[in-house]
C-alpha cells in the first residue's frame, strides 16, 4: 500500500521505496533516468529529481558520476556492521599461523574451484590485449628487447606515468618512485629499510594476513592495534601504544583496507601523520585499493599530509590491470636510499619488460577509462554480494560495507569456527579466508573474507547460498 | 734457435711453444686445425697430433670440444695464484659494507663508464632475437596473454625444462623445482627457509657481496670459511666450525666460484655433502655459474651426491639468457613446503609472461647450441684479460685462473688500498669491484675483482692499462 505524502516527489519515491522493499527492484540495479522517470509518471523532471534525490538522502539509492542512480540498500534488511577489536595488551609471540594460510591457498591455481578468497579480479575483467600490444611496443622500442637490467630505481617511462598517477592525491615526480616487484616486494623492501629483526611494528586488527606473515618472516614483532570497520586505526591507541611498545614503522591499508573495508578519514589521516612525525618513526601506507573507489572521487593518502617524508606510500598494478606483470612500487620518503640499497641487496632489477610495458600502457591505454569501468562492476558487486549474504547467512551475521575495494567482511556467532566451515566449504569446491589468519592473536575465529571480484553469476550465488547452508548446519 | 729434438713431433711442438714465448701467437688464440698443421710442416696427421698433445700435457694449449686447439698459457710469464685467507676466530659482528656495495654499484646504469664491476654479459651477446619471439608465441599461448598469477610453484613448462637441463649433473623432475625472480630471490627464499634472525651461516671467503649484504639484511651473523682458489671451502675447517659456531646453514658457490673462481672437485663435493648431512643442516648451492664452464664437461653440484635432500639448489638464466627477465628457480629438496610457504609470502608469484617465454625458450631454443658459443667467447676472453693483467698490472700481482664463470681475482701487495684505487679508475670512467666488499672482516683490502665479460675492444684494453698505471702510482 502506497503511503500518502503531502508532495509528489515523496508520493513518486515513495512507490520506488516499495519496489526495493519487495525486491522488485534488486540492490545493485540500475533505475531509470531522470528523464524516463519524468515521462513515465508524467511529472516534471525537477519532481523527479526531487524523488531520486530524496531517496538518495534515505541512503536507499546513489548516484555514480555519468552514469545515474543505482539502488544500494534494501531497507528491509541490512546487516550490522562488524564491531571494532579490543585492544591487547601486549605485542603478539611469534604464533604462526604459517600452516592455516597455507591451507587455504594451496587450491589457488584449481579452477575448479570457487574462490571467494581471492583478493584479485579475474583475467577476463583486465585489459589482457592492450597489454599484449604494449609487450609488443616495448620490446622493439627497448635496448635489445629488454633482456637486459634496468635501472636500480627502475624504468623511467614507468615512474613518470606513477608520478602522474598521483595528481588525483599530491604531488610527485618520477624520483621519488621506486619501482618493485609486486606491491608484497614494495613492502618488504619498506619494512627492512625501516626496522631490524626483533623490533615491534604496528598493523590493524584485523590485518591482511600477507603483512603478518612477512612481519614474522622478518623476525618482527607485531601490534595489533584496534580497528574501526569505518573510521579505521584507533589513534589514541595508538599514540600511546608507539612509545610504550618502542614502535619503528607502521604498516597500514589506509583506504579500503583488507580485509575491514574502512577507509581512514581525511581528518584522521592528517592526524595519523602528524602522530606518526610526533615519533619519528615510519608509516608503510599501503594503497594498493585506493584506486578501486566507489565514491564521487578517490581518497586522498597519508602521503598526501605528509611534509617530513615519514611516509612510504605502496602500490602496485597487480588489482586493477596485470596482476602477473609484477608491476608494483613504493614512494619512500626520507627512506628513498635505503630502499634502494634493499632493492639492490634482494632483487638488483625489476623484470624490464612488462615495468616498461606497464609504462607504456598507462602513457597511452586510456588507464582512466578502464579503471571507471572496473569501479562500477565492483561497486555494483559489493551490493549484489552484500544483498546475497543478507539472505543466505543467518540473521545475527554482521557484514562490513566497504566504499572501495573487493572484499568484505563477515562476523558470525561467536560459536561458528570459520576455519571448520572453510574446510566443510571446501569439499563442496568453494574457498574464502576464515578470519583467523588475519591476527597473530587467536581471534577472529567467527569472521571470514568474502572477495567480490568474481563478476555475479548463478555459480557465485550458489556458492554464498551454500555457504549459508553450511553456517545453519553449525548453528 | 729451435732446440734438437728426436722426435719429429717434439720438433714441431718446440716450433710452436717458442712462437708463444715471444707473444707472436697469443694467449686465447686458436691454432691451426690438426689437418692445417700437418700439410704446413709436411708431417703425418699422427705426428700433428701427437706435437699438440704434447703442448696440451705441459698446459701451454687445450683443446675445446668441437672447436679445435687454443693457445691458454705462456710460458714466459704467469701471474701466480692468490693465496687461502686465514680463519677468522668468531663470526663477525655486523660491521656494513653495505655503503662501499652502494658507491661501487651507484654507477650500474652510466654507460659512459667502462664496467670491469658487473657480473654479468653484455645484452649483445645473449639471444635477444629469440626470447623476443618467444615472448611473442607465449602471449598467443597462455590464458588472457599472460596478465594473471602463475601457480605458486612456478610455470609448469619451465619447471620441466629446467628438470632437463639437470640431466647433465643428476636426474630431476619439474616438481622438484620452485621458481622464483631471478637468483638472488632463490638465495633470499632459501635463506629465509632454513634460518632464524640471529642464526649463524657460513660463506667461503671471499665470498659474493650480495650473499653478505642478504645475509646481512636477514639478521643473520656469517661465519667466512677460509677458500683455496682451486679447491675451494676449507673441509676440515668446516667440520668443527658447523658445531663450535651453531651454522644453521651453508651458503657456497661451488662452481666458478664469485669472486675466487674455484671449482669445488667432485670428490670434495661428496666430502662436504657429508659433513651437511652429518649434522644436518642446510647447504644453499648457488650454481649460477655451473653452465659457463670451460672444460671438457659440465662440471658436477653438491647436489648430485646429496641423498637425503639437505642441498637447496638455486640458479637462474640471468648470466646466460636473459637478466632482465628475473627468471631463477631453487630445487630445495626437502626444505620444498618452507620455500613454498616464503614464496607465497614474499612474492606470490613470478613474472608469468617472461617465465612462460623462458620455458619455450628452452624447449625449443638451442640453448645448448647458444651456451656452447657463449663459452668459448668467455674462455677466450679469460684468457686475453688474464693476460693484459699480466702485462699491465706489477709483476707481484696474483691473478686467479678460473675455469668457467666471467671474473678475475687479483691479489696486489698490501699496502695497495683498492678502494682508493677504485675511487681513483672511476675518475677515468672505470669500475671494478674492490676486494673489500667480499667479506664483513675488513679485508681483502688489497684485492679487486675485474669482470670479463665485456667483449675483448680497444677501450677493454686501454681500461685495465690504465687501471695498471694507477697501481703502479701508488706503489
Amino acid at each position: 500500500m502506497i503511503k500518502t505524502a503531502d508532495h509528489l516527489y515523496l508520493q513518486v519515491a515513495d512507490k520506488i521505496e516499495q519496489m526495493i522493499e519487495k525486491d522488485v527492484m534488486k540492490m545493485g540495479e540500475k533505475l531509470p533516468s531522470v528523464r524516463m522517470l519524468s515521462k513515465q509518471q508524467g511529472i516534471s523532471l525537477t519532481t523527479a529529481f526531487q524523488a531520486y534525490y530524496h531517496l538518495e538522502g534515505k541512503g536507499l539509492i546513489e548516484s555514480r558520476p555519468k552514469s545515474g542512480y543505482y539502488i544500494c540498500r534494501n531497507t528491509r534488511r541490512m546487516a550490522a556492521m562488524p564491531g571494532t577489536c579490543a585492544p591487547v595488551r601486549k605485542p603478539a609471540a611469534e604464533v604462526s599461523v604459517s600452516d592455516m594460510v597455507m591451507e587455504v591457498f594451496n587450491h589457488m591455481s584449481n579452477d575448479n574451484i570457487l574462490k571467494f578468497s581471492v583478493a584479485t579480479l579475474p583475467v577476463s575483467v583486465l585489459p589482457s590485449a592492450k597489454m599484449a600490444k604494449a609487450v609488443v611496443h616495448t620490446m622493439r622500442d627497448l635496448q635489445a628487447g629488454g633482456i637486459g637490467y634496468e635501472p636500480l630505481q627502475g624504468n623511467e617511462l614507468l615512474r613518470t606515468q606513477i608520478a602522474r598517477l598521483s595528481l588525483g592525491w599530491g604531488v610527485h615526480t618520477a624520483d621519488d618512485v621506486v619501482t618493485t616487484h609486486g606491491c608484497m616486494d614494495a613492502l618488504t623492501l619498506c619494512l627492512t629499510a625501516t626496522t631490524q629483526p626483533g623490533d615491534t611494528i604496528a598493523l590493524e586488527s584485523p590485518a591482511y594476513y600477507g603483512a603478518l606473515q612477512l612481519a614474522e618472516g622478518l623476525g618482527l614483532k607485531v601490534l595489533e592495534v584496534p580497528t574501526n570497520p569505518i573510521t579505521g586505526v584507533d589513534l589514541d591507541y595508538l599514540d600511546k601504544a608507539i612509545p610504550k611498545h618502542k614502535i619503528k614503522a607502521c604498516l597500514f591499508v589506509t583506504n579500503f583496507n583488507n580485509p575491514l573495508g574502512c577507509c581512514i578519514p581525511d581528518k584522521n589521516k592528517q592526524e595519523l601523520v602528524k602522530i606518526i612525525e610526533k615519533y619519528d618513526i615510519a608509516l608503510i601506507e599501503d594503497d594498493i585499493y585506493g584506486d578501486l573507489y566507489f565514491g564521487k572521487q578517490r581518497p586522498a593518502n597519508c602521503k598526501t599530509f605528509d611534509t617530513q617524508g615519514n611516509v612510504l606510500l605502496c602500490n602496485s598494478l597487480s588489482k586493477s590491470v596485470a596482476p602477473g606483470y609484477r608491476v608494483g612500487w613504493t614512494m619512500p620518503g626520507k627512506y628513498k636510499d635505503k630502499v634502494l640499497r634493499m632493492k639492490h641487496h634482494h632483487a638488483i632489477s625489476c623484470t624490464s619488460l612488462t615495468h616498461a610495458a606497464a609504462g607504456h600502457f598507462l602513457e597511452i591505454g586510456r588507464y582512466e577509462f578502464h579503471l571507471r569501468n572496473l569501479r562500477k562492476m565492483l561497486h555494483t558487486q559489493s551490493l549484489r554480494y552484500a544483498q546475497a549474504l543478507c539472505e543466505y547467512f543467518p540473521e545475527s551475521a554482521r557484514v562490513s560495507r566497504p566504499q572501495g575495494g573487493c572484499v568484505l567482511w563477515v562476523e558470525l556467532d561467536e560459536h561458528i569456527n570459520t576455519f571448520e566451515l572453510f574446510q566443510q566449504s571446501l569439499k563442496h569446491k568453494i574457498s574464502f579466508c576464515p578470519g583467523r589468519i588475519f591476527s597473530l592473536q587467536n581471534r577472529y575465529n567467527n569472521c571470514l573474507r568474502i572477495s567480490y571480484g568474481n563478476p555475479w553469476s548463478k555459480q557465485v550465488d550458489e556458492g554464498l547460498k551454500t555457504i549459508g547452508k553450511l553456517i545453519r548446519k553449525m548453528n
